[in-house]
């Protein structure tokens, strides 16, 4: 099968049909999305070597469970272990035996199949074109937040970021407080969240600092941090959605001065993900910049790296 | 009055003896600690220039309330404005127009007389000794950390650092849970705390990484955040009560792929720190090195720097 394999440099090779393990179903790729995180660990994010790509939606080929035969999926990226003592602490999501799908350990979706565990897949309703459905891993990291903490009606957010995730974040929490400002450098990914007339304003114009109740840095930049600790308030909390490559200078005497905060968080529910596609509730149509064919991988991410560019797919 | 005073290289100065303003109190001091943050301070942190010491107990020779008069008292170091969005919003202690005793804007306890606010002043019951009432500031800021988070009497709690700010947190968080190793660089120092039967352990000896629930930072030191990362489970929370004068390099995308929770702690609640000292529940005698004389506050703040030392108090 065709994938785009990565050891410093991303090439296409024709690789072998992947075999599934025991508990883990074939699944052909019918749509897969590029991420920050594919762009970063071509930077030396995460040290990984194999076929890119955790943004997948697919039919199952191949299945212990009769259920899932033939069913169109999106899949949970983490795969566990079930025995180490973090999976005892019932922290599957944190397995430290764990394979990540396209990150860590297992080749991920930029090809023709890929095979995950049957437990980490997530049917997907009808109604849900697959352009829309391969949203659903970025879009539950985004759920994970409200997953993570209390979010009152009445608190004023800050999302850091109008790019891929935080368009994703901005719409989730907004359904949770209207009192949100979405902050971006691009002023037409901006207008995307203007025409769901949620808040937006450019990163030049000035703002109030140590004001906001919740900042989410979704930069994927260094600076990110740094500017969410000024716009926080004392004792409010910041949530981190960023990973880069590399190590950042930072002054950790501020969250401590102010109380802060800091909440890390990573991959999340796909249940109100899959819901929230389904149910309109929040839009993803308006981000697909294009679809490129596998074969023209290289191009394709390079164009996912140009501020011009939003989400680019690919289709085996 | 004579005090040590700080711009850039710490003075014994003859100052004139302050005055009290409107709802301030006049306090000639009795006893006062050196804190690291006031050897960070003489590094350059907060840029303070005046008289140093924020840790103290004193008698109150002027004030407004007639009840304080001729009492023994220690103070709360923040002075709030009560006017600004941040002392609107609740948050006295961070009000962003504040003076802060001996850190900003305000002179310190390194000397013979101070004022503060009467409402930061807690009457000291006469069963405290000043050597004993003098560690209520630093103590308050260990009891934040209850106050900021739940902590089960099963949680697994690593406190990184056995100086002083570390006793007196792993005292406090042992009243919590029996669960908790304090882990130090200094053998002498964790003897104090073996004599308390709380567990330590050297920082040399080989730990198991990704376990811990909690752990705080206590350590002073630029290199405490990165361990604490390594120690904590998925999920867990780090505890930052190191402030340091400089930025450090860190890699934030740790916290958030193990979606670790970083809570900025300050200082805290003084009713707890001193019922604490007064029914010996914590126990700071055997922490005091030395009691040196204002007139010899250069080299009392030498001492206080060397690692032979532990805590070194001042006495005008």
């Amino acid at each position: 099968m065709k994938a785009l394999f990565f050891d410093g440099e991303p090439r296409i090779l024709e690789l072998p049909r992947p075999r599934p393990a025991k508990g883990e179903a074939l699944i052909r790729v019918l749509k897969a999305g590029i991420c920050n995180t594919d762009l970063e660990i071509m930077k030396g994010y995460m040290a990984f070597k194999g076929v890119l790509g955790h943004e997948f939606v697919g039919v199952v080929e191949e299945c212990e469970n009769g259920v899932l035969k033939d069913k169109r999926v999106v899949g949970e990226i983490n795969c566990a272990c079930h025995r180490c003592p973090t999976c005892r602490m019932e922290l599957p999501h944190h397995c430290k035996e764990r394979t990540v799908l396209g990150i860590q350990g297992r080749n991920g979706a930029f090809a023709e199949f890929i095979t995950l565990p049957e437990e980490n897949l997530h049917i997907v309703p009808d109604s849900v074109a697959d352009e829309v459905a391969v949203f659903t891993e970025p879009l539950a990291a985004a759920f994970r937040i409200p997953e993570q903490m209390e979010i009152a009606s009445t608190d004023r957010i800050v999302v850091l970021g109008a790019g891929k995730l935080g368009q994703l974040v901005a719409q989730v929490l907004y359904t949770h407080s209207k009192n949100l400002l979405c902050i971006g450098k691009n002023r037409w990914k901006l207008e995307l969240l203007k025409n769901l007339e949620i808040p937006t304003a450019h990163v030049d114009e000035p703002r109030e600092l140590g004001s906001a109740d919740i900042v989410v840095d979704a930069t994927g930049s260094y600076e990110g941090f740094a500017r969410a600790l000024e716009l926080v308030r004392p004792e409010g909390t910041i949530v981190l959605k960023t990973t880069v490559a590399h190590p950042t200078a930072l002054d950790m005497s501020l969250p401590v001065i102010n109380e802060v905060r800091v909440l890390g968080s990573r991959c999340g529910p796909f249940h109100p993900a899959l819901d929230a596609l389904a149910m309109g509730t929040v839009e993803v149509g308006p981000m697909i910049t294009d679809t490129i064919e596998l074969n023209d991988a290289i191009r394709a991410l390079d164009r996912a790296a140009h501020r011009d560019s939003f989400k680019i797919l690919l289709e085996p």
